[in-house]
């Protein structure tokens, strides 16, 4: 059985964390100078381990084992969100690194491929790098992306990063078992459990939405209560209705959200004549997804008959949950029970991750680690040494096991 | 009594509409080159009517007629909002210079003279040129100022419309039996109460107010309902019960308004950790308002004290409503009574006018004509020309009984 170097583990989590170090966190967004010579210092250590390191044309940074035999690919992504934490990805890259390394030193059957994406945290896309790998990225999506943040196209920032006018690598599902990705998870199910370990059983689909609300602008001093057609007077109906339907349709793991609310014109004194809301619901059910959607439509459809104001319904994008690898959660919960009995759970991952990408090409499965105190995408974000040790104790022996079969 | 000439009077009120045309209605924002154009139209229309026209360094236009006797001062203002109707603050002015001729022609005791006020609408301050007239407006404000729009400084706005460097006239109150302005009612208390003509009895007060919500900005995946601090929601169900409150301790005409939310950051995946509303409320009877203050802040302490997000109200600003002196009411209801017996009321003014400011320093009196369909701050704003007629005739009646009393 393959056993990981703690302490190379965990000095190499520290060291990519010192590329854009933002307190106790990072801020290492896609295709920054951090990002990249992060990148260039994740191709050494692949090299050093062995691997055959090629950063590619999106900037993925894929390190393949020579020689022939099965293969698993484990990876994540090494860019984070703006002044964010230190694992989200990274964690599960160094992992993929730690694994390979431990496996090797083994010399059982296979070997470990390992992989940094780019960009599962979309500061240009959303999976930019997991999808191009996966041959789901073409090029006119690549002309039109820019940075959300600052507009620069996705095209400049490839060719100052150094990456424009490489091949992009696409994946060759023939050479691989699979795909495993490691990942904090973000939320508390884990330490509110009391847990240590949780294997993913699927990729929450999510559904978006916009409401728009359409009223008449008017004075707000001169026009009577009874005459307004207040479109943010509709907007908030609408969203204290869906405070108090929700839970009743809700499964025990279904999360909406209201993100973003609008009022047109914004202005103090003037009724808002257009109100509108970024409205999202996430679950793992698909009938689950529909009885949501259902409730939200028949709101929306009330609120609209109930006037004054007009009240539409526009589905931005509606994902699918993606199942991971049956054999491969298997595989991850033995070695989770062999390594901390008791300490594990099946859950669904209310995330999206890498690994529902690699999904649709080759078996996927994730496995995650707790986050202390259920906080991410903010610098704060922490597991326990012993916990990411652990993990990639884990990650290795259901590796192996996977090799085996 | 003097008889004003419709023609005449309807004839300036579309020439002035020309500076600026907009569709049916204006864009003549405060020291555009249409409004300082305007302005001196009216400059030159006064001396034609035998005044002594001066624009000052706010741009107000006033038009003094030579000689001793009592005085009347009558106006309002000539710039409009951004894409708006060719009668608010127009119809007032133009009134005055009509008045004014009637007065003179008819040769009775005491003279009008003519105003028109700056930046009325706030394009750079509030009732700016009508302060500054009252002397409530300081030159430091005046260097603090600036464009909502386009954050041209005020200072930089008067020089290129010829006005930096004259002198600001002051309103001298012994001169003056009083102001009177007349106004489009903006609202459609008249129309739908099949009257044609409004004494107003008081400007309302707007009490104006900021409510930010603290919560905890997370991932709106993985972070359970159940532990969620989302501020965005604790804003609507505050709303939503201020929806539910406010008609039970509103008097007949409160009205109240929510103008703008934010949440912070705005994204559709990140549960809003800030949130921000601003709120208004308006009423004559200032018992009123303070019952609606109370009930607004019962209702924040709730929100704050039922958690997970904290809930805070800042006052940002409270104006005292302001009575029409009591005499000027009876001369215009007088008036109204003999040109138009049984169509008019007495009503409050939803809507805030330079009159409120003028009433701080001489007795002050308005008249309102109706809206058709209740509609203004936009384009399509309008009043049946017999409408404008009947009310530019009472205000000269008025007139004449006050100067003559």
């Amino acid at each position: 059985m393959p056993t990981i170097d703690a302490e190379r583990l965990l000095g190499d989590l520290r060291r990519l964390a010192e590329f854009g170090r933002y307190r106790s966190g990072v801020h290492r967004p896609t295709y920054s100078a951090e990002d990249v010579a992060a990148r260039q210092w994740l191709a050494e250590r692949m090299a050093e381990a062995g691997l055959e390191p090629t950063i590619d044309g999106i900037g993925n940074v894929i390190g393949r084992r020579p020689g022939a035999g099965p293969r698993l690919l484990i990876g994540s992504h090494s860019e984070s969100q703006n002044h964010a934490g230190w694992l989200d990805g990274a964690l599960g890259v160094i992992y993929g690194l730690e694994v390979a390394r431990a496996i090797q030193a083994e010399s059982g059957p296979g070997a470990v491929d390992v992989v940094s994406f780019a960009d599962e945290e979309g500061h240009y896309g959303a999976f930019t790098g997991s999808r191009s790998f996966c041959g789901l990225l073409e090029e006119a999506e690549i002309d039109a992306l820019a940075n959300r943040y600052d507009g620069t196209p996705l095209r400049s920032a490839l060719e100052r990063a150094g990456y424009a006018g490489r091949p992009r690598e696409q994946i060759e599902p023939e050479r691989y078992r699979g795909f495993l990705e490691a990942h904090i998870e973000q939320g508390d199910y884990l330490e509110s459990s009391g847990l240590r370990l949780g294997i993913v059983t699927s990729i929450v689909a999510i559904w978006q939405y916009r409401i728009v609300f359409e009223g008449a602008q008017n004075h707000a001093g001169t026009t009577r209560m009874a005459i307004r057609k207040d479109a943010g007077l509709a907007l908030v109906r609408l969203a204290a209705a869906l405070d108090k339907r929700f839970p009743e349709v809700a499964g025990e793991r279904t999360v909406w959200t209201t993100g973003r609310i609008t009022l047109e014109p914004g202005a103090p004194s003037i009724i808002p004549g257009q109100a509108e809301m970024l409205f999202q619901f996430r679950d793992v059910d698909p009938d689950r997804l529909s009885l949501l959607e259902r409730a939200l439509e028949e709101l929306v459809a009330e609120a609209d008959a109930a006037g004054p104001c007009r009240c539409r319904l526009e589905a931005l994008s509606r994902s699918v949950p993606k199942l991971m690898d049956r054999r491969f959660q298997d595989a991850l919960e033995q070695a989770a029970e062999r390594h901390a009995p008791g300490q594990h759970m099946r859950m669904p991952s209310a995330a999206g991750h890498d690994a529902q990408i690699l999904a649709q090409r080759v078996p996927a499965g994730m496995l995650f680690v707790p986050s202390i105190g259920g906080i991410s995408h903010h610098w704060s974000e922490n597991t326990k040494d012993e916990d990411i040790v652990l993990g990639c104790q884990v990650m290795a022996s259901a590796a192996a096991a996977i090799l085996q079969a």
